[in-house]
């Protein structure tokens, strides 16, 4: 059974609240593990919140890997998304779970886009459109 | 029985094929509904794949929007994760699964961090630190 996606939420408690609420190591635990994925690395969004707490994106040409965190109660909330069966999901999940520290994770895999059950294969996107259109957009709050 | 986060898990099978690969509408369906649903919006990224199909980011004050679309399947994977009890996750669905066309959408709603059983709310983070830190990091394929 084929999925066009591959999902794992990550449910990270008991982390270090020191780690979370530091931008640069929450950032550099995202990438690192984003490459140790073997995925590409396209675009990042990190943003830190008041009183504390850290929201991260790194957009993959293979999808995205999200972190949102809470110090004050040592919780992470994880997200990788990957679609074709060439990226490490596991080795992400993983790295990401000791560079937090986090003493009691776990992991639900979510298969997305199950179009078929039969015993064939989807084919997945990983290039990106040489075009006009192969522009990001950006745009700050309005 | 009170969770940090709530996200959204939808599967829009059958949708419009040629509103898939339309990086405008699918950019424009995805804004609208994070706007319709009350979020703050403070960064995009949106790109197209060859042979088609759109990625698509929008980071909101209180989490996240994501878009991943395959016009060959007539399908588009779109989570909505939001924090606090402000935000219209539901509203910010169905106006997705409208633009879309998608005449066979399915959502799973999921609670994350889920850290008591108690009848006591947990706060949410909504204001973004004005600090040094608070730049956005922006980097492109390397």
């Amino acid at each position: 059974m084929y999925a066009l996606g591959t999902h794992l939420l990550v449910e990270l408690k008991d982390c270090n609240p020191d780690i979370l609420k530091n931008l640069e190591k929450v950032r550099s635990a995202l990438v690192t593990a984003a490459k140790k994925a073997k995925a590409t690395v396209i675009d990042l969004s990190f943003r830190e919140f008041q009183p504390f707490g850290i929201s991260g994106i790194v957009v993959i040409a293979e999808s995205h890997i999200t972190i949102h965190t809470w110090p004050e109660y040592g919780y992470a909330a994880v997200d990788i998304f990957t679609c074709g069966d060439l990226i490490k999901t596991e080795v992400a999940a993983s790295y990401i779970i000791k560079q937090l520290e986090s003493k009691n994770p776990s992991i639900v895999e979510m298969k997305r886009g199950i179009l078929s059950h039969k015993n064939e294969k989807l084919p997945h996107k990983v290039t990106l459109r040489p075009t006009a259109f192969n522009e990001e957009y950006q745009m700050m709050s309005r």
